[in-house]
């Protein structure tokens, strides 16, 4: 669990929205599940729903033959449901599709969640049967998410009241930890195979939602309810298609200026138009049109799946702590020459200021660092490893000189690896390395929030460790940004830049 | 150690080029080392080298007081050495460097590495220092790399006699595998420190060089070295100044047609320049010469840190098998259409082209694919879980049709993580599941390596864990190009076509 989450008492999670229930379903009847895992889709997602013990709800498979399935009292048909469940999720045969959705509606269910595949996307078969669910969902007045969809992600399932409950029908069962991040995707993948990289890198996904086809429920529903949400602060959305155009400006231009959504848009290439078309049977609109639909709604635009993990992560921060910049100017701190650099042309590249110091500031930091050092922007401390210097005195220095609007650090190893080799090497490890590593939280973690805080000056800290380091993890789990290498820290200021001045436009 | 690497026996080392023995020392005098580990920059180089038993070289620290350093008999001065040392490693505060290297002479030693800091990059001191450590060399007919630099790796030490040794003056003791990459860096940090990276996402450094402030020898030494050194197929440099400007367009021309060169610049903004000028003193200039340098000299250029790394791989692996493309066509193979779209749009705006597949090939792959999947290029398999047909039948049958000239696959996924998960979650691990882990060198990488080299067409594959997961592993172990996302592939094939174009042109 998050420590830092702010819990407040008067918590509204909008339950009378009507998609509260598919994202907090109390009951559950699945359809498509056995137990023959990996080769039947709906007996891996029934497995992802019971793997790691988040779901506490009631399930409730439906099997023509099975009287159990895995380790749940299976029922013949929906007619023998001892309940009416607040959500069906069906991962069948395209074509019995049509009939369980008619059972369904008879038996009083409201939402249900298709995954099956071979509607639109496939053409002229798929259109037909695409319309008959139409019919029968309007016939019962049912709302349903899909077809062609992967399913939902609720790290929020039944919050306040079940604390450490999430609601998964996605494979990783290695799920990030939960946080004010919202996706919503036209791709099942986008939703849910970026969890792996997510967890690694701290990127609190609290909802995901693969919303395939969109035929019945879209984007612009979600957008609704995530508008209001008090459990997102950040949207993140994967597009092919903008199926409700003006609805879809009209809802975005009201929550950008409040909360953040990050976008990316696949189609616009020939090739890709073809691709998009295939999957979800979407037709791309031509780039530049989308390019203009972003920039007039405030969307953060990006076509790299590293940068939209990055940005979505860099303002979960900002939102969370409300740390936003007051200008473009970065102060950079490093112990290495090269990296300092790099980091320096890639944040002037992207339209950050990394200003000379004033002669007071300079002359206050000489004082505190080698001669070989550099006490200009950058600073680079060479091969000092007085760290309290580095990662706390240096930034409050430079947060009290009012002279920078953001700080990036260079030079964080992971203490328990250095340790570690140390020791394997057969050498005995100094008591003063032994206790960095304990003292970690409390002389910069905790301090350097607070600073942050304080001044409104964001900290990103980097090093050249992988993220599964230990250091980089401890970091991460008080919500101090730190990046694996020095190419994203400019990138990501740049995003927060950009968008710390459009809040202040829009407010 | 490289399972695939070819070792020709009549090999030829250059044994007679003065940089040999700097890069293989038989014998090493270290000066500045002593037994308090992580206090002193020269203990920890010294650890630095013994750990993880790579160098089998003699070493003899020299010490004024100690009698033993680091487990090593220390001798109060150079003149008690019992030998000559092939090369002296000096970490020794910045005022005593000259009277060192004065004793280093008179004992006739030919070869230094200086790693201390405060020549050039500290101003005026600085400078006449540098001249006066000119002298001396020149006095004593001595070569030095340095000063303030890192040193030296050399994964192919004292090959081939020595085939697991390894010499390594820089911290990270988890070394990469080696192979044909070699570095050249004005930056010690691009030379050491990505090494946890390049050892994750298997870049195959086989040297790496930290050169500083180049007072003595240079990167065009380093180039003319590497022109001929049978160990390396690919360049890498990180540049702050060129400094023997002529000489190195001359040899960079010669080289890049046989070796593909890949090169950071930093300079060239405002705050860059500054940056550089206090890390090694050097001037940076206007990046649109640097631009046009390279561009004339078939340098490829980044100022990312991870596409250096990754195109060092990209063209490592290019070089190894000579696999390089014959036009810019790309084929993709995914089982998400979400990743598909994102690399076929990224494929197009790299340039490069994702034509739609024949007829004929469209229906020959249309018999193996679900109703629900699509047979044109991309290809999306959807929820399809037959690996031969995606990682080994499918490229088999696009390389045949000679409509690709480079195929990328998503969808690979860690078994041994799928196997784990499930057993955790209580269920049992069908036999097909685990016999896929067991058949994955014999039936897949082992025939697609072969595949490769008969048609000479690239194949990446992708899917969404981390580099550390064991699959991801096993791929690279084989040479088998593998990402962890899908934001790489496109822009390396984009690399890696541009230089097979240039190679062509060159030949």
């Amino acid at each position: 669990m998050d420590k830092n989450l702010t819990e407040s008492n008067n918590f509204e999670p909008y339950k009378d929205h009507f998609l509260y229930k598919i994202l907090n379903p109390k009951s559950l009847a699945i359809f498509g599940a056995n137990n023959n895992l990996l080769t039947t889709m709906g007996s891996m997602q029934l497995r992802n729903i019971i793997a790691g013990g988040g779901f506490n709800g009631n399930i409730y498979p439906v099997h023509p033959r099975l009287d159990e399935v895995q380790g749940y009292k299976a029922y013949k048909s929906v007619k023998d449901l001892p309940v009416v469940p607040d959500l069906a999720f069906l991962i069948l045969p395209t074509r019995v599709v049509p009939q369980v959705m008619e059972e369904c509606g008879e038996k009083g269910i409201k939402n249900l969640l298709i995954t099956s595949g071979g509607f639109r996307e496939i053409g002229k078969d798929g259109i037909e049967l695409s319309k008959k669910i139409d019919e029968i969902s309007k016939k019962y007045n049912m709302r349903f998410v899909g077809p062609n969809c992967l399913g939902i992600y609720n790290g929020w399932y039944g919050f306040p009241e079940k604390k450490e409950a999430y609601f998964n029908t996605f494979w990783p069962y290695a799920i990030p930890e939960r946080g004010n991040i919202s996706i919503i995707s036209q791709s099942g993948t986008i939703a849910a195979q970026t969890f792996w990289h997510a967890k690694e890198m701290g990127v609190r996904i609290g909802k995901s939602l693969s919303v395939g086809n969109e035929r019945n429920i879209d984007m612009v529903d979600f957008l609704e309810y995530f508008k209001d949400d008090p459990q997102t602060g950040v949207i993140g959305l994967y597009i092919e298609e903008i199926k409700r155009g003006k609805e879809f400006i009209k809802l975005v231009k009201e929550i950008t200026p409040k909360k953040p959504i990050v976008a990316i848009y696949t189609g616009g290439t020939k090739a890709a138009d073809r691709a998009i078309k295939s999957h979800t049977g979407s037709l791309g609109g031509n780039q530049k049109i989308y390019d203009a639909v972003f920039k007039d709604a405030g969307i953060i635009s990006t076509n790299s799946i590293s940068d939209f993990l990055y940005y979505l992560r860099t303002l979960s921060f900002a939102q969370k702590y409300n740390i936003f910049m007051k200008g473009n100017r970065v102060g950079i701190i490093t112990d290495s020459g090269g990296s300092g650099s790099m980091m320096t042309k890639s944040s002037e590249l992207y339209g950050l200021e990394v200003p000379e110091f004033s002669k007071q500031l300079k002359g206050e930091l000489s004082e505190l660092i080698p001669f070989t050092a550099s006490a200009n922007n950058p600073i680079d401390v060479t091969f000092d490893v007085n760290f309290l210097n580095i990662f706390y005195k240096f930034p409050k220095m430079l947060m009290k000189s009012g002279e920078v609007d953001s700080i990036i650090i260079w030079g964080v190893f992971d203490f328990d690896d250095v340790i570690e080799t140390i020791e394997n090497s057969g050498m005995v490890v100094d008591e003063n390395v032994r206790n960095m590593g304990l003292m970690l939280d409390r002389a910069i973690i905790k301090p350097i929030m607070r600073l942050m805080k304080k001044y409104s000056v964001p900290v990103y800290f980097s090093g050249p460790f992988p993220y599964r380091f230990s250091w980089f993890q401890k970091f991460l789990s008080y919500d101090i940004p730190i990046f694996d290498l020095w190419d994203a820290p400019p990138k990501c200021l740049k995003i927060l830049y950009e968008y710390s001045e459009y809040r202040k436009r829009h407010q």
